[in-house]
């Protein structure tokens, strides 16, 4: 954790931002790079009537860590999707307790 | 936004349903068409060592909207389901935090 | 629900464990075992440029039981999953609000 799931890119264009999306939020995070997960959702996205390029989304699961560091994320995720050439992105931040968060049985509260 | 995950659905049954279950959420919700995303999930469901059918489930996740809108929602999604000959259906909604969701890097506080 | 998503674990590893889990989770939480959905997350891993083995980790999105239900339920899942030889996992909680949670168009509240 941070669990970041990205939908609406391909797994080339993940690969290719990976290293330096991380490095950044390592940063911003002040924490190790390898807390950070990626992951490239390939569900079917559908819209009337038919399968259709899924919209760029992605979502940061964590533990909150204040509306400044949330506002760097959203930004250095947002610069780097766009930096692939993707005109729109949104990202959104859902919160784990952290008496509900256990790494081998053992909680964080 | 609002994100509809669908489970338990095929892909066909859930275009079948699309352009009228968005017809109908534009309208309960007061917004525009395309601010509904329908991504239809096909993980494995497991149950006593078999991959079985997954339960049908639909998550709604967005702002919070109270609670007449919700149930409208809900009764919207399971009419739409159970109208393709689905006996059960469980709809949930997530919320996320104005702060917390953010269009290109600019977040909806 | 609850609903259980495993990712990091292959359908043969969900598979195997499948049926004591349950068996132990409807004992911890005092329900029906058929309450209980077991999904396995496919999803490309990605880190610095490659795809890799998802890291494990179970999200159990449910109705809130309490600290002491929790915490059974995070060892257990972990006991199983260790036991298939794998080192490490880490079980997060989510929780649904009963009035935004629908069976066919019925809310909990």
């Amino acid at each position: 954790m941070p669990r970041i799931t990205i939908r609406g890119l391909s797994v080339e264009q993940v690969c290719q931002i990976s290293t330096r999306v991380v490095d950044q939020l390592a940063e911003i995070c002040e924490c190790e790079r390898d807390y950070f997960t990626l992951e490239c959702v390939q569900h079917a996205a559908i819209f009337d009537g038919q399968i259709v390029p899924a919209y760029p989304f992605i979502e940061v699961a964590w533990f909150e860590r204040g509306e400044e560091v949330r506002e760097q994320v959203a930004k250095a995720l947002t610069n780097h999707v766009l930096g692939l050439g993707i005109p729109e992105v949104e990202v959104a931040f859902t919160t784990y307790a952290q008496d509900a968060y256990f790494n081998n049985g053992i909680s964080f509260k």
